[in-house]
C-alpha cells in the first residue's frame, strides 16, 4: 500500500494516493474530478477552488486536517487579496498535499458579480463542458523559429492544455494577430472537444484572461419554446425565459403545421424563420436578464419534437405527416450557430440531441437523459403527453419507446367548453358523490368556487373554459361519482327532469342508484353533466367524455405496446413530462386509466424534462454521448404497426380498464364496482371504439 | 509461395497474388494502386478503366494474356454499348482475375464529351484526390428502424465504401430529403477525407450517378495570378489562365503593399477584397475555358509567397514589413470557399500550402513539393527569384531555406532602361567581344536586331526598354567582351571619343586592350554602354551594373549561406522557379555570378513551379502530407542574422565572384582572365559594396 497521503473528493467519492507537494487541482484531474480551471494553475481565475473538510472520516480511514493542505503561498494570497476567497475556500492550483484530505468541490464557485436571478431546478449538474476556456501564454516571435503567431499559439495550448493537432475556426484568422498583441501575448482561448470531428477546435480569442462562457439550452415546443442561460464555468443559471413557439399563427397542431407547408410553397421558410426569430428573441431576453452580453454565449443545446426539430434546421417536415413517417435526420447534429441563423460568437457551437423516431423527437430524448430509466434497474415509464404522446419506457437492460396518437383532446381541443391553460380555465374539479354538485378551481383565483371571495376573485378574469388538466378530473371525479359507467356512458337515469320521459326509452335506468341531480341534462339521445351555469356555460358532453377516453386509451394502448414488449405487467415508476404532465394530478390520471397501475407516490410530474435534458448536454459533454448511446439502443415501436394495438386499445376506453385490474390505485382509491368481471375473455377482439360501445349497451340492455 | 495468380500493376509497379475471380478493381485497392470508381462497381461510371499488356514479362515472371482476365459480363457490355469502351479498355470493377497479369492503368481515363484544352505540363501526377465521388443506393425508409435519412445514407456511405463517423456540411440538411428521392435513393456523395479534422465529410451531394468533379490549383503572385482547372477525377487539366494582381495598384513591389496598408485604414481590406476579386474572375475564365459550372468545383488550391498569402486570407501583413517578421499563420490551412468570399459549391474546400518563414511562402514551399530536393540525393538548389529570392536548397537527408532581399533590379526596377516583360521589351542581348557591337532581340519578335525584317516586326510595338532576363544578359556579355571587369566597373577606356581626356584622368586605362567602341560614352565619372539609340535610349549605366551586382551578391550571398549550413561546395542541380526563372539563360545567370557554379546541363528553369505544386497538393492528398512534413524539417536561415552574409555578399560583388573558383562554368565558357587570384586571402572582412569598389580602384590605380 502506497505511504503518500490518501485524498478523497467529495461529493464524487474519488480518492487516490499522490506525493507529497502535489498541487490539488492535479491530483482532482488525474481522478477525473471536474474542477474548473481557466488560468491554467497561475492562481489568477479563482476557478479551481476547493475546501478541506476537517475531521476523522472512519469510514474512509481519513483523518482530514487543514494542516494537512500547504499553508496559503503568495499568488494565492494575492487573488484572496485582489478578488474575494471565502473563508476556507483555497485555490487548488496553487494548494498542494500535505497529508491525508477530504476534499470537497463546491458546485457554487462565483468569481464575478453575477447576479444568479433564477435557479432552473435543484438539480446540480456535473461539469464537463464541451467548450473549455484556457488561458495560455504564448511565446514571441522568434525569427530563428518562424513559426507563426496561430502556430505557437497552438503549441502553448498543446503544452499547457494538451490539445493536439487543434483546428481554428476561419474567423479567427484575420484576428489573431491584435489579439495575441494586445495583452503581451497573454491570450484565453475557448476550445471546443470535438466529439463530431475528431479534434478540438479553437472558436474564440480573447487578450488576457477573459474568466466567463455561457451557453444556451432550449427545448422548442409546438406551443411554447423555453431558454436557460447558463455559465459554462459556475454551471449556474443565469436567467430563464420562455415564449410562445409563433409558428402557432400557422396552426395549433403540428399536423396543420406540416399540412400548411404542403400548402404553402413558402410555408417552411416563414416557419422556420418564425421559430429563429423567436429564439433570437429569447436570446436577447436572458442575456438582458442574466446580465451577459450575446457573444460570450459560446455553446447552445436545442431539442424539440421532430417537426420542431426539422422546421428548426430548415427541413422540410412533410414527410413527417404521413408514412413511413421518414426523419431527414435521426442522429444528433453538430452544427454552428451561424449554420442556423443564430448570431452570437461567430465560434458558438450548436448541439441538437438526436431524435428517438419518426414522432419521438430530440425532446423525448432529453427527457430521457433527465429522468434516466436507462441508469436504474425499476422500470420507468416516462410520459410527454401532447398532440402525440411520446412514451419511453425501460431500465438498465432495456428502453422501448413509441408515440401515440392521442389527438388535441387533452389540450382541450375537441371539447366543448375546452381551452388552453390560461387565467380563468377551470385547472381542478371535485365532485360529491352524494349530492353530484361539483366544486372547482380556475387558473388565477386561490379559492375553491365554493369558498367565500371566489366570485370575486373569478369576476377578474371570468370562468371561460375548462382545460386539460380539468378534464382528467372531472372525468374522473364524474366516474368515481357514478355519473358514468366504466365504459363512458353518463347515466341519464340520474338527470332528474327528464327521468320519466327517459324512462320510456331506456327501461334499464331504472335500475340505477336513486341520487338525482339537475345538472345531468339529456342531449338528444345522450346526456351531459353540467359543471358550471354561465356565459360560457360549461358541461361535460358524452361527446367529450368519448373524447378523452379515444385519447387516453390510445396513450394507454401505447404503454400496453411498450411493456408487453418488454414481457412487463406493471411498472415501478411514472413520470409526466411536459407543461400538461405537471398539473395532471396523478390519481385522477391513473383513475381514468391514462397510465398503468402504480404506487401513487412514484407517479411524478418532472416539468419539463426536455429542458433539464438539454441543459444536461450544455454542461457536460459526457450527457451527449450517453444521450446518443442511449438513443441507439432504445428499440422503436411503431403502434400502427402493431396488430395488438387495436385489443388494448378497446379495453382501454373503459374506465379505468376493462381487464387490467389497477390494485395498487384500489388500495388508494375507492373505485366504484365493475361491472364486468375484466378477465377480458369476453373482450371484443376488435371493432371501432363507438361501435364497441354500442355493441356494450346493446348487451347490457339484453342483461337488463 | 502462393499458386493464386500474380498481377502487377503499371505505371507503379505493385504487385500481388490473388485468388482467380477476385475483381481487378479490389486487386488494385488491396495493393494501394489508385484507380478511380464513382459507381462503386456498378459498371455505370466508366472511370475504373485498365488494359491488360499482352506478352512474356520475363523481369516479372509473369506471362499476361487477354485470356488471363474474364469475358465482358452483360454489366460491362451495357456499358460499353451505352457509353464508348475503347477496345483493349476493361472495367476493373468488372473484369476478374483469371490468370496472371499485367495491368496497365491508363492516364487518360476520359468518359465524357469533355474537351482538354491545355495540358499545363506533361507531368502526370498520381492521383489520390482529397474529394472523392461516392455513389451509393441508400435503404428506403422504414417505419420499423426509424433512422433518418441521412443515417442511412452514412450507413451506405460507410458499407459500401468504408467511411465512418462521416461529418455533414449543414447547408445540406434541408437539402437531403429531395436529392435522395429525385432517383429513388441512388445519390452522389461528395466526400473530403478530413486529414485535418480526423473524420471524412459530405461536403456535396447529387440525385444518380454524378460523373465529374473538379479542382482548381492557384498560386497568387505578387504580379500575376495563376490558376489551372482540373478534373479530380481524371487529374487532367481543362482549362489555365493567369491574370495580373490588380493589387499592383496598390504598390508595384511587395514592401509598398505593406506600406500601403500600413498608410490606410482600409488597406488590408481593400487588397483582400482586390485579391479575391481577381481570384473569383479566373475561376469565372477557367469554368468558362473548360465548359463546366462552377459549383462543380469541389476542392481549390493556393499558394504564394507570405505577404499574398496573408492578404488572401484577410491578415494584415504589417507584421511581415518588419523584423521580427513574424506570420500570422505558418501551417497549412484548410477552409472552406466561403469563408473566403469564393462562391463555388457550398461545400468547396480550400487547402494553403504551409508556408516556410517570413519570407520564404507557401509558393516556395509548392515549388518544392514540385521540384522535390527532398525526394533525390544530389544537392538541388531551387530559386525563385523575385523582389525577395526564396532559396530552398537540400536533398534527401537536409533542406534549408532563405529568402535574400535582391531588391527590384531583377525586375527592371532601379535599371534605367528597365521595364517589365511585355511585347517591345528587350530579352535577349549578345555582345561582339570584337567590335563590342549588340545584337539584341524583343519580345514579340522573331529576328534579332540585326536580321532582315527585324525594323519593320519591331515597327509595330517599338523597342520599349529592357526587361529582366535581357539585363542578365548584357551585363554577362559585357563582362565576357570585357566591357566591364569582374568589380563591374565599365571600362572608360574603351570609350572611343574621350580617350584623350580619359587618358589624362586615368593612366591605368592606357594599358587597356585597344579596342574602341562609340558606344561606351561618359556620364559624369563613370561610363555607360549603349544597347540601343532610339526613343526611349537605352543604354546600361554603371548605376545599371552597380543595382544588378548588388542584388545578385545579395541572391548568391543567400545560397553561400545555405552551403555552408549544409557543409558543401558545390550543388549538383539548380532550378529557376518563376516566370523570371523560366527566360534567364543559365549560362548567363552563372557567368555573372547569380547562381553557384554547377554543370550547366544542370541548371533548369521549371516554370511555375509553384503553381505545378500547387496541382499536385489538388490532385493528391499525399503531397499534402509531404509538404507539411517537409516544411516541417526545413531549416530556415534568417540571413540579416547571419553574420558571414556580409562577406559572401561582398564577394559575390565581384563578376562571377571574389573567390569561387567556378570550374565547371569555366570548362563550358571562356571567362575573361581573373585580375584577383581568387585565393580570398584578400578579401576584406566587411565594408559596404560601394566603398569596397572604390578601394579596389584605388588599389588598382595604386598597382598601376
Amino acid at each position: 500500500m502506497s505511504t503518500d497521503p490518501l485524498v478523497l473528493f467529495m461529493p464524487s467519492g474519488k480518492r487516490g494516493h499522490f506525493p507529497v507537494g502535489t498541487p490539488v487541482l492535479e491530483a482532482a484531474r488525474s481522478l477525473g474530478v471536474y474542477v474548473e480551471s481557466v488560468c491554467g494553475g497561475r492562481a489568477t481565475c479563482g476557478r479551481c477552488q476547493i475546501e478541506v473538510q476537517e475531521g476523522r472520516f472512519a469510514k474512509h480511514g481519513i483523518t482530514s486536517a487543514n494542516e494537512h493542505i500547504s499553508a496559503i503561498g503568495p499568488k494565492e494570497l494575492r487573488y484572496a487579496e485582489k478578488r474575494e476567497l471565502k473563508p476556507g475556500r483555497r485555490l487548488s492550483c496553487s494548494a498542494t498535499i500535505e497529508g491525508d484530505l477530504v476534499i470537497d468541490v463546491p458546485q457554487d464557485v462565483q468569481v464575478n458579480a453575477q447576479t444568479i436571478r433564477k435557479d432552473v431546478d435543484t438539480r446540480s449538474i456535473e461539469r464537463n463542458p464541451a467548450v473549455h476556456m484556457c488561458y495560455v501564454e504564448v511565446e514571441e516571435p522568434d525569427m530563428h523559429k518562424p513559426l507563426g503567431d496561430l502556430d505557437r499559439l497552438k503549441a502553448a495550448l498543446e503544452k499547457d492544455w494538451g490539445y493536439k493537432e487543434l483546428q481554428v475556426d476561419a474567423y479567427l484568422l484575420p484576428k489573431l494577430q491584435q489579439i495575441l498583441r494586445k495583452e503581451k501575448w497573454g491570450v484565453t482561448a475557448a476550445i471546443h472537444h470535438g466529439e463530431e470531428t475528431g479534434r478540438p477546435t479553437l472558436i474564440a480569442l480573447w487578450p488576457g484572461l477573459k474568466n466567463e462562457a455561457y451557453g444556451i439550452a432550449c427545448d422548442i415546443g409546438s406551443t411554447t419554446i423555453a431558454m436557460h442561460l447558463s455559465s459554462l464555468l459556475s454551471g449556474r443559471t443565469l436567467a430563464s425565459a420562455g415564449a410562445s413557439n409563433p409558428q402557432i399563427r400557422f396552426g395549433e397542431d403540428l399536423m396543420s403545421r406540416v399540412s400548411y407547408v404542403m400548402m404553402n410553397p413558402d410555408g417552411r421558410e416563414a416557419m422556420t424563420l418564425a421559430v429563429r426569430e423567436a429564439v433570437n428573441n429569447l436570446v436577447d431576453k436572458v442575456c438582458a436578464d442574466g446580465g451577459i452580453a450575446r457573444e460570450d454565449i459560446l455553446d447552445a443545446v436545442f431539442v424539440g419534437n421532430p417537426i420542431m426539430h426539422h422546421l428548426f434546421l430548415g427541413i422540410d417536415p412533410t414527410e413527417l405527416g404521413g408514412a413511413p413517417f421518414a426523419l431527414a435526420v435521426s442522429g444528433a447534429m453538430h452544427l454552428k450557430s451561424s449554420d442556423i441563423g443564430l448570431p452570437m460568437n461567430p465560434g458558438t457551437r450548436v448541439y441538437m440531441l438526436p431524435c428517438i423516431a419518426g414522432h419521438v423527437g430530440a425532446d423525448a430524448a432529453a427527457a430521457t437523459l433527465s429522468e434516466g430509466p436507462h441508469r436504474q434497474d425499476e422500470m420507468m415509464l416516462l410520459v410527454d403527453v401532447g398532440t402525440n404522446a411520446e412514451i419511453v419506457l425501460g431500465n438498465r437492460q432495456r428502453t422501448v419507446a413509441a408515440s401515440s396518437p392521442t389527438g388535441p383532446a387533452f389540450e382541450g381541443a375537441e371539447i366543448s367548453g375546452g381551452q388552453r391553460a390560461a387565467p380563468g380555465a377551470i385547472e381542478r374539479v371535485r365532485i360529491d358523490p352524494d349530492t353530484l354538485e361539483p366544486k372547482f378551481r380556475i387558473i388565477g383565483v386561490e379559492q375553491w368556487s365554493d369558498e367565500p371571495g371566489f366570485a370575486e376573485a373569478a369576476s377578474r378574469t371570468g370562468i371561460t373554459g375548462i382545460c386539460g388538466s380539468a378534464i382528467i378530473e372531472v372525468i374522473a371525479e364524474m366516474y368515481l361519482s357514478g355519473i358514468i359507467s366504466e365504459d363512458g356512458v353518463i347515466d341519464g337515469s340520474l338527470a332528474q327532469i327528464q327521468e320519466k320521459c327517459e324512462a320510456v326509452f331506456r327501461p334499464d335506468l331504472r335500475k340505477k342508484n336513486n341520487a338525482r341531480s339537475p345538472r345531468i341534462t339529456a342531449n338528444g339521445r345522450t346526456f351531459s353533466y353540467l359543471l358550471h351555469e354561465g356565459s360560457p356555460r360549461i358541461a361535460i358532453t358524452q361527446n367529450d367524455v368519448r373524447a378523452i377516453q379515444l385519447a387516453k386509451a390510445a396513450l394507454y394502448a401505447g404503454v400496453k405496446l411498450l411493456m408487453d414488449k418488454l414481457g412487463i405487467d406493471h411498472v415501478d415508476q411514472i413520470r409526466f413530462a411536459g407543461a400538461f404532465g405537471s398539473f395532471i394530478d396523478p390519481k385522477y390520471a391513473m383513475v381514468l386509466g391514462l397510465i398503468p397501475d402504480c404506487e401513487l407516490e412514484n407517479v411524478k410530474a418532472v416539468g419539463n424534462a426536455a429542458g433539464t435534458g438539454a441543459r444536461m448536454a450544455l454542461l457536460n459533454r459526457d450527457y451527449r454521448r450517453e444521450v446518443e448511446e442511449t438513443v441507439g439502443r432504445i428499440e422503436k415501436i411503431e403502434t400502427a404497426l402493431e396488430p395488438k394495438f387495436q385489443e388494448h386499445f378497446v379495453y382501454a376506453m373503459a374506465i379505468p380498464n376493462k381487464v387490467d385490474p389497477f390494485p395498487k390505485l384500489s388500495a388508494a382509491v375507492k373505485l366504484p364496482e365493475r361491472k364486468s368481471d375484466g378477465d377480458g375473455s369476453d373482450g371484443p377482439a376488435d371493432g371501432s371504439p363507438r361501435r364497441r360501445s354500442r355493441e356494450e349497451r346493446a348487451a347490457r340492455r339484453n342483461r337488463g
